[in-house]
């Protein structure tokens, strides 16, 4: 049996987090609602940005002036392939881009080797009062790690 | 075409609201998947409490030491048919008994004259410390009126 | 009382369906979640299709060498600002390109005249087996309508 | 770092599931939505049945004849304490009797030692015509291990 890791595993610069398709993710179609995987790719950056300690408790415990929230702000989706009931999809986040206060990523949804679904992800980060706000300089720095060889 | 209003009406105490089936409602089972109802339910009693005016807005608008939340305490749930893919239901709210910090509700999806689910819900008011807190005099009067005849 | 028709309706070669915000939508930051815009822009497709004798049980029942269903192919998604619990919404859906067997809509949703979500949808007309089909000429000819001036 | 198998484990007459919460899970109350849980039963009593060989691809494909699908026929449901954001929850299902064609299941969601929601469960095997169908003598051998010593 091959165990998997809840939380997901860092390898090679990404992320990757399984996730076990049931009931609530399929429709009458016979397969994976289209916006399950919107919930499945913001489970895979949760559990990216949890495993480098970037998560959100971790940065609403900051102090308040330097305070952040991730907020998704553009999605682009390719829908590639249908996934189907009982599916193990892997979900693999890794970074494009860090700007002052935005992170691009790229989440691939995976069934063994096949695409299913591509996306390229904008999260910002903001403050209390709801404007853009710079990610602090440490986070900055974690993250830039996984930025993709030049 | 027959008109209904997106919040219900109220009529011989009882409150319906009508709810379309999407694709997000449904399981690959080509049913509707059976913790929708549990949504369509919630959206049913927000409207009832509406429109009788004592919707979760208001009730946390009243002064701090009268303030109040619902919790849902307890629901037992019968699933008695299937519905499909673009099925008009109606959501039927009344009221079956009202109690200090408690109120049981009887709800009934139907299809046309079929029931598709019934349930009983009971929700509790509780205060901003987390504990069950009576409901002010005015809500259980309002809700009073909406009681079975005996 | 403002009267809203529950499918929606159209008007000046645009569907607008609208759509009140309950606790299931919404998440811990107090908005929201991203992923129910998603759902919603579906709804907002589906009566639009509806709307114009195009949903997907109409095109269902073809005789099967003509037999289509829709398949979303590709979805662009700017988040312009947070929506709350009871906030009336409107989805606003309309067509831009009209292709073999594709269908390119944009979609807005909005709270009274600001735009809180804005995308563009892809879907695309598939036969049984899977594979691209193109469109009945018949549907091609009632979408025709609604491509904007040129 | 406490490892967990992503379908579960059984011990002891029960089966256990984690289930991470997501912003998917929460509402704008701050805490875990009411229906959200009723997925996290549906996880469990799937993994349930996968683990002892009687999911529903299995049952699926036994000969037309013996062919049984569950469908879910009475649930009783006690919310006892809010959870939140990032919580790691355990969902334990056991079984309480074993009928003819019904399953009535045990399903405690709990947060360490705390019991956050209890529920009595009882899905039913139905032919496919939808009436109820008899189990297989096997699924039945199968779960009477798991029925509670006398």
């Amino acid at each position: 049996m091959i165990q998997y890791s809840l939380g997901g595993t860092i390898e090679d610069r990404a992320h990757r987090l399984p996730v076990r398709i049931y009931w609530e993710d399929t429709d009458a179609g016979g397969i994976v609602y289209h916006a399950s995987y919107i919930r499945f790719m913001e489970r895979g950056r949760t559990e990216f940005l949890r495993a480098i300690g970037l998560d959100q408790s971790t940065l609403a415990a900051l102090p308040p002036e330097a305070r952040v929230f991730w907020v998704v702000r553009h999605m682009a989706i390719d829908y590639l392939k249908p996934a189907r009931l009982d599916d193990l999809l892997m979900v693999e986040t890794s970074v494009l881009e860090i700007g002052g206060a935005r992170l691009d990523m790229r989440q691939v949804v995976r069934r063994g080797e096949e695409s299913i679904v591509e996306a390229r992800v904008t999260v910002v980060s903001i403050g209390g009062e709801g404007r853009a706000r710079r990610l602090p300089d440490h986070a900055r720095a974690v993250m830039g790690a996984f930025l993709p060889r030049s």
